[in-house]
């Protein structure tokens, strides 16, 4: 966005989303409870953006005709398409990239997603999808006993040690969650997204997960070298906190809660077509743990509702852009749905690539499918411009 | 609706509007205060028709796949137009009669509206929109003193009897609704929409108003005459009530609450293109009278900045119809904006007469423009049983 602002002589406006960063609408009330909690949707926040730009370009000399375009990558890019789909008079058009707005209700497989992620740490060195399908096994074993659950704390660095079998499934989880973390950032060069990382992060922790026969407590001393590579790159951390898998400025509350009430997104494995261990999708159980933590119970229909699932077509001006490598690519829009609603697919991006700054590093493919986003966006500006 | 629904092999779903009729979320409490009327907005009103158009499509037999078109009048002609144009996934078009999208902001100057009330009367007899102008000065000097309060209310035959100079105000502001509901009802055979009225009630109620010379007792008598035929047409009232315009059903409440958060309609009045004294559009006014009544102000942009304003032509699918006579297309879409965002205008018709029954009486236009209609919607359903 960086580099194509400056051609386009254009401005670049970051708008946060309530309740993230330091949007709270009810400052440290704001996630209290679920009376607080109530204005933090997708629709409010696109409202939001509405009023946001409005003021702006009523505000700041010059903007006042100048077309706008919605950029966001990942949930920011189902607020950006969405943004075109319900205020067409605010934004000529959008740029979503890596955005699931098919992640929900039927609309694709669940099992897609973990699939992509085990294709990248197959395609990624030898035995390596096959080390991380054995190590759940090799951690039922261990966790089976005190001493494994010992064990298995020491080995992993945990901050707090594991006391219950129930801690090994919250092990798993965040072993889980770092595989799936590690194919979102999986970029072609040294990068600081989730995590700083090195160039194709997923060949180097493959590097630890050569041999998939090896016993269980070698396997999963391979496995810990892996994920530290994640946690620890720069050499600075004195433990592994399995209640974290990402940088806190994220800000996790937020869309915990809006997993909870709008972002149903079904997710499930089978540990064959995947190397995760078998698990259900289980609305009920989410519904359950929804109402244990937030007091609320999710809707699982209400995004295709809002935003019309894959009946979309009256819709214009949206590029809908995907990585290959990128698990959330399996909830994407990967084919034109019409003239004016395109696909664009980077087979060796992850999730998304095309949003960095220019690099030297950059695949061929990202490349052209920048090429193909400024073009269909000067379009966009162009046409606004004779039509005012 | 009834006779072209037949011809098309339809079902006709009327969705009720929440806070109207019997869909009070709340029961009794639903007026109670501004935190139980929060609920009523336009948005939330589209959002409960997308969610019964997708409740009854996988509910009733062989709906599934049915195209499904928004039509509605007046405010309901508003709903039908932004619902197609918030869920076009929902509905393939829309028939937005006698909407007056535009009746907003600065989109259209705020003394059209009662401009065309005053023509209605001017055509409908010599003297008439005359008459009516002066009698707000005759009204004016009699209300200055006790006797003439007691006058006009026997005159008027009021319920409750006017006391006060301010009293005056209430008897003015009702005569005014009164000259704008026959405006809207000035249908070409007799109806019973707001009250039980004649053919062409305007010219009706125009036979008493042809001398704006006389007096002003006599010309208020003539006054007197013109409304009660609007109010007494069956013969059946005792006496006339000033708080009280239309039937009740209408549910005045939740429209006056809406008035006073999204619905801001600015209108104003000069004397001079009208018939009415002289009011400027006040929205502090409006803003403390909304406050002290419940509490909320008025958001002057929101309708714009939620649905469009007149930057609405990527949306399809569209008809405008608005009647010649009807003050309310004022603020209505009476050009065609794009291919399939198409007004039609029936220059005989009051307010959306064309969804009406047919009637032998029915004048030339509002004959072609339901032609006009049944055509562009049965293009939308052939196109839509297409791309299925």
């Amino acid at each position: 966005m960086w580099d194509v602002a400056e051609d386009l002589n254009a401005m670049l406006v970051f708008a946060e989303h309530r309740y993230y960063g330091e949007s709270l609408p009810f400052g440290n009330e704001s996630f209290s409870d679920s009376k607080h909690l109530n204005y933090l949707t997708s629709e409010q926040a696109l409202a939001d953006f509405a009023v946001l730009v409005e003021y702006l370009k009523t505000t700041i000399a010059g903007a006042k005709h100048s077309p706008v375009i919605a950029i966001g990558g990942s949930y920011g890019g189902m607020l950006a398409a969405w943004f075109r789909m319900k205020y067409p008079h605010v934004v000529v058009g959008a740029l979503a990239a890596s955005a699931p707005i098919w992640q929900f209700g039927d609309l694709v497989p669940c099992g897609t997603f973990f699939s992509i992620v085990t294709n990248d740490f197959k395609k990624s060195g030898k035995g390596c999808s096959e080390s991380i399908r054995n190590s759940w096994n090799a951690i039922n074993h261990l966790s089976s006993t005190d001493a494994g659950l010992q064990w298995l704390s020491n080995t992993f660095h945990l901050c707090s040690p594991l006391k219950t079998p129930q801690d090994a499934s919250v092990l798993k989880n965040w072993l889980s969650e770092t595989w799936v973390n590690l194919a979102m950032v999986n970029y072609p060069y040294k990068a600081d997204f989730l995590q700083p990382l090195p160039a194709w992060p997923i060949q180097e922790v493959c590097k630890f997960l050569k041999d998939p026969s090896l016993s269980d407590k070698l396997l999963l001393q391979n496995v810990f070298q892996a994920v530290n590579l994640y946690y620890n790159y720069t050499g600075e951390a004195s433990c592994l906190d399995v209640s974290q898998t990402a940088t806190k400025s994220l800000g996790e509350m937020g869309w915990y809660y809006q997993a909870c009430t709008e972002m149903v997104m079904p997710l499930c494995t089978d540990g064959v077509h995947d190397m995760f261990e078998p698990q259900k999708w289980d609305f009920d159980a989410l519904s359950e743990e929804c109402y244990r933590m937030w007091g609320v119970r999710p809707r699982l229909s209400w995004i295709l509702s809002m935003y019309g699932g894959k009946n979309i077509s009256s819709h214009s001006n949206i590029i809908f852009s995907n990585g290959g490598l990128d698990p959330w690519s399996a909830g994407g829009v990967t084919q034109n749905i019409t003239d004016s609603l395109v696909a664009v697919v980077i087979p060796d991006g992850a999730h998304h690539l095309d949003l960095r700054s220019r690099s030297p590093l950059d695949p061929k493919s990202v490349q052209q499918a920048r090429a193909m986003e400024i073009c269909l966006m000067k379009e966009w500006i162009e046409k606004a411009r004779h039509s005012h």
